[in-house]
């Protein structure tokens, strides 16, 4: 199979999975607006990390499949909550009006509030189901809540809001650490404790996926830069409008282009050693050379 | 010793808890607006009757801590989104500025987030130092998010939102159900889980708390009307002014104080078979007669 079908193959996964435990619409507002953001269209790259190293763990990524969906769930419950007019005040994403636009503000923080709830809750409900046992529960839902919680994601959030002008190069690699990288990491290790992997690859797996997060968001700020809004689905230049501190701005383009490619080697190098490792390896290939 | 001793013994176990496992201040906005809010004079009406049911149930309340600072910073989160400009926009809260008003709008937006995410952590990460298993931790987090999540708090903040000039005597109570009830069972159900209680102990709890969660939020109601921003430390008189339903307003006042005595009297009932239940009898009557 390609690249391109293996990873299709672990998305469709995910959607079927997230389909299944997301609440049901059928006149329910709440229900209608987590659906909204969770199938707008989103890559479903964290939690086709997180199956795609339990794949190439145990030879079968099943057991991570809660796991997947609550990665997926958390991110959409961040991207709902970064698009508020309190936050960035986007009102397009990925092509469609935002989730505090079509729902009202209040809802799509309801919404985004529900949707981490939801994350949690189908670790606990319906991990057993895939032959995870307690300890791998709770080391999952520790690592999803150190990721977003008030030292990952949460903290990048309020680092990137307090909008200073000028930032440092240290300020600026901390913020993505914990705004882009903590998510991704938690997807490699929640792939890495769903197949029962030793403290040796969850190391190699946390490297992976932060050098992998480093290249992702140098390559958006290039995107936002060079991109199209056609392409992306959502504004571009709004980082220059807002005269934002970005990877283009410290570096310039050929620099930024060039860091992307070197964490997109050390990646690589970090699953290097691992049989069935190609996947993995493309994957970071691939997204150092997208193009939205 | 007394009523007041005993809550207030309670009281301040829960206050070093949330003191010991918040995150820490020192120039840290995050954690600086977390601890705003919940050590804004909260009455910790939630942890008291977690730790009370595991005493009353075990014979000892240390078991439950976790379970009882979580609740606390689950409710408190529930208060700043409350507050928030998009939802009640209220400025003024047990007679301090509101977590935005101090903070500004996109913090408290994150602290509220990061509050809920530490609920969970601290039972993860210290459950286990108050001889908790792994059964009881997943089963704890599992009935704070039922409690908390898109079926509980969230959905009750969404019909509350609504605002429909209108409610039936129906909707009224299924709006309070699910934003004051909600957490209130689950924190007798989490001290029976802390004591390893079994499931007609957990029934005869949930009814405990759901009597005491009605009658609360109908005396909630009264005060509105009757009672002075002073001694209540909130803005008075706003359910009116918003013309809301409440259950003053359908029943009126002397019908609304005959409600908050029957199910004072029920929640009374609920726990009268036990031995040591007079702390509990007693909270259910002390929270029918407050006057803040």
């Amino acid at each position: 199979m390609s690249f391109d079908e293996v990873f299709a193959g672990y998305a469709a996964e995910v959607n079927t999975g997230l389909e299944k435990y997301l609440p049901k619409k059928k006149d329910d507002i709440l229900a209608s607006a987590l659906r909204y953001s969770v199938f707008a269209g989103g890559k479903r790259i964290r939690p086709v990390i997180c199956l795609a190293f339990c794949e190439m763990l145990a030879g079968s990524h099943e057991k991570a499949l809660t796991f997947a969906c609550a990665l997926e769930m958390t991110h959409t419950h961040w991207l709902i909550y970064d698009d508020l007019p309190c936050m960035d005040n986007d009102s397009l994403r990925r092509g469609r009006p935002t989730n505090h636009i079509v729902f009202g503000e209040s809802t799509a923080v309801l919404a985004a509030s529900g949707l981490f709830s939801e994350a949690l809750r189908i670790i606990v409900e319906n991990g057993k189901e895939y032959g995870l046992n307690e300890y791998q529960l709770l080391a999952g839902i520790k690592t999803l809540i150190g990721a977003s919680g008030v030292n990952g994601v949460t903290r990048g959030q309020l680092y990137d809001l307090e909008n200073k002008p000028v930032l440092t190069e240290k300020e600026l690699f901390c913020i993505h650490e914990l705004k882009t990288a903590s998510l991704l990491k938690a997807a490699a290790i929640l792939g890495c404790i769903a197949a029962e992997a030793d403290k040796k690859v969850l190391g190699d797996a946390e490297s992976y996926a932060e050098n992998l997060g480093l290249a992702f968001q140098i390559k958006d700020d290039i995107l936002d830069v060079v991109g199209s809004a056609d392409e992306l689905g959502k504004t571009v230049g709004k980082d220059s409008e807002a005269n934002k501190t970005t990877f283009v701005t410290i570096y310039g383009l050929q620099k930024a282009q060039d860091l992307v490619n070197e964490y997109t080697r050390k990646a690589v190098s970090c699953v290097g050693g691992y049989k069935n490792s190609e996947f993995l390896s493309e994957l970071a290939v691939h997204l150092a050379s997208r193009t939205k």
